[in-house]
């Protein structure tokens, strides 16, 4: 099926034009007409990829989910010890990287415009949060989850440790930085695991 | 000064008419013709108090700091039990009142505009981080900060909790509501705190 192989790559470098669109303009920027000129292509070209703006903007959306999901995946397949898989598959969401500090960017930007067109977008479901609980349930599964914490709790205070400091990675990327990040995700998944799991100290997981 | 008080009066009745427009419909909907209509004012009125529509947001979102500001000064001057006062701090940040929840909406609106525009606004010293710092710091005069954990560590991550949970109530509404708000942030401030202190239980500070 080579002509439906284009088709999704075609879709795939307009959503990427709209990445680009965003990070440079913002929302307000992320007009057809800019996207078609961002991606090269004739406004008639793009719509025959999208008929609307809004349609465009949830695939680029969707895209980004997509991209973060593969490489959590990708990264769950590496057979890593429990808790330096737990870090990576952290720092695939924590912006630490030019690309995922652009997914944030875009992320943010989407989500705030979402906000007043609740028919057209679901920014809220963007599961995080399953996979948190996931990466909580798999810790206690291994036998290295405290047994005087809460799953729950832990749950979705972990998942607003990840939100809170992507957002200020974004907003405050010379303090939020790469190594202050590894270091307090590092040091939090020491605090949920069982004491005898951290004798080789807090640098090495 | 009956003039100066008036002044600053109408000021303030402009940005609250200016965070109405805001929550109702985004920020590409504040425009300087839409925020007047909402004021019950004239172009030419409006323009009397701001000369530009970014002169006006920025006044908007200052008086949206300033309020949390007074809040929490007022918490603070209470003179509760230190843990009770940090919970009760805490919870006049993240949104768990219809106040305090167009406050974040603004605050999001506003910082998603303002990411474009670097010249006019910097969204990112918000004074949170800075007040929390404090808070721990105060936990530890008071001998009730366990020893065991890095004030820095416990700043960046409760400062991070706020902002993850400030924003998955604004998304999430019906499973981040008031109740889950004050189980997570009490559990959290015992965890940070000394055993002895825990005696009474997780629900009661």
């Amino acid at each position: 099926m080579p002509k439906l192989v284009d088709h999704e790559k075609r879709k795939k470098q307009i959503a990427e034009a709209t990445w680009r669109v965003i990070l440079e303009r913002g929302m307000e920027g992320a007009t057809v007409r800019n996207i078609a000129k961002e991606a090269g292509l004739s406004l008639g070209a793009l719509r025959h990829y999208f008929s609307a703006q809004d349609e465009l903007l949830v695939y680029a959306m969707e895209l980004v989910k997509e991209q973060a999901e593969a490489r959590i995946k990708r990264v769950a397949a590496e057979n890593l010890p429990p808790k330096e898989m737990m870090l990576k598959i952290l720092l695939e969401i924590v912006p630490t990287t030019k690309e995922t500090m652009a997914e944030m960017e875009v992320w943010f930007a989407f989500t705030a415009h979402a906000r007043h067109k609740k028919d057209v977008f679901d920014a809220s479901h963007d599961g995080i949060f399953t996979a948190i609980a996931r990466l909580i349930h798999y810790l206690d599964e291994m036998k290295l989850f405290k047994k005087e914490l809460d799953k729950d709790v832990e749950t979705e205070k972990l998942y607003a440790i990840i939100d809170g400091l992507a957002l200020h990675a974004m907003l405050e990327p010379s303090r939020v930085d790469r190594n202050r990040i590894i270091h307090i995700l590092t040091s939090h998944i020491h605090s949920i695991c069982k004491e005898e799991q951290e004798n080789s100290g807090v640098g090495h997981l």
